[in-house]
């Protein structure tokens, strides 16, 4: 089982990549970061040109089973389109996994009709507390496919599909946004003012494309900055709020998040 | 003349209101403040039912010549559809003025094909250092259509919007989203990262009903914090990199902003 590791946002560092590489082989696996892991331009970890070439190198090559995402932070939108349009056959019989900025990527590869793309931990979670788990579960699932790496209302005869409210808000109506028809849509967020999140579910609700999602489920909402006055809402009760105005079903909590206990949500 | 203000999003103090409406009495015209621009709930001017009420009260009365926005901050999104289902005859022969979060209402009654809909200042832009010559420009625009007021690129033989950049992005693909081809998009924002503002415009840009626009104009982008490392590009060259990527004509400036300098952009 090899895995390549690419960081189409923001760069990763040594150590933390050392440590998730050791996990790696405890778990039976061979974790090779990419150098572009590491290299860093202004926001990004290097260039465009230098990130979407690193991604399709190692998309396309037969010798990796698995394409891990590093982290995410932000910069997989400018390079998406770019990268779906360069892959081959070779890419197709990958697995992917990341979430949180990556998400725009796992979108345009579902779209694209990639079998096996899923939403769950990244190397960069082995600096969380606890987060040798969520690195663990992240390998549990690409070695093994583990089922207990699954998010728990994750099931066989159901399709779902993950995402950052932020990142998910900001592929709509894009060439990335996938077909989402009765799919169990999970959404999680961090850092993000209610009324921002608020707003964010008023557009991702009404987009008619989004309506026919089968439900929706929550993930965790960590780290909200004090809104000044109170909000007054619960992330939930914003959620519940939102799919009530839509008709969209509301499905309950879902097992992700920004934090050590996300668990793994297959696309499909 | 007269004006009715309401509040679809976040409350005005009673001594900048006093203060707006003596700058109207200057300019002719006589400025009826709801008393729901004083309310308070959460973080809104009122609940969502009080909001859309006054709205719809005041668009719907003949008394009234224009709907004013007192301000922005955020809520609009809130009440819109609802707001938008009530209005009769009188709210079609009145003009409408504000930005910001205003922007999701003004959008929605541009969609409905409202004839006198513009981007411009609002009572609440007293309070910025210059907030007179705002104001007195708003009025200037309601009272007199004063050529005078408006951003010096409008011009008779062309077709204009102008949103801030994340309302704008907030609210494609819902109902609200207005049919923009043959647009000047005249865009700005306020207070947000660079790497956001590059996220939005990937969005917008990404959407194939935007790039049926005649062009993109860039208003002023303030206050933006600090990104950590440095974005390295500033907001116009982010967002002509978008335009380009886009094949949209990148127009150069907009005299638009969140400040004093703020001039009137008529939509259509």
């Amino acid at each position: 089982m090899r895995i390549g590791v690419v960081a189409p946002s923001t760069p990763i560092d040594r150590a933390v990549a050392e440590r998730a590489a050791a996990l790696a082989g405890e778990a039976g696996a061979e974790v090779h970061f990419h150098p572009q892991c590491f290299a860093s331009y202004r926001h990004f970890a290097g260039e465009d040109a230098v990130r979407a070439d690193a991604f399709v190198e190692v998309a396309n090559d037969p010798a990796f089973d698995a394409l891990w995402f590093a982290r995410g932070g932000y910069g997989s939108c400018r390079i998406a389109e770019d990268v779906l349009a360069r892959l081959g056959p070779a890419a197709r019989a990958k697995a992917y996994l990341g979430y949180s900025d990556a998400g725009f990527l796992l979108a345009g590869l579902y779209k694209a009709g990639f079998g096996s793309v899923a939403h769950g931990p990244m190397p960069q979670d082995m600096i969380r507390e606890g987060g040798d788990a969520a690195v663990r579960r992240a390998l549990s699932w690409l070695v093994d496919r583990s089922p207990q790496a699954l998010e728990p209302h994750v099931r066989a005869d159901a399709r779902h599909a993950a995402f950052n409210i932020t990142v998910f808000s900001q592929l709509l109506g894009t060439p990335l946004e996938p077909d989402l028809a009765g799919h169990v849509l999970m959404l999680e967020e961090v850092s993000e003012y209610s009324y921002r999140t608020d707003r964010a579910m008023f557009h991702i609700t009404s987009n008619p494309s989004v309506r026919r999602v089968a439900g929706i489920r929550l993930g965790r909402c960590s780290l909200v900055p004090e809104n000044d006055p109170d909000f007054g809402e619960s992330e939930e009760q914003i959620v519940r709020h939102w799919c009530e105005r839509a008709g969209i079903a509301w499905l309950g909590a879902a097992d992700i998040g920004h934090d050590s206990r996300n668990r793994v949500v297959p696309f499909g």
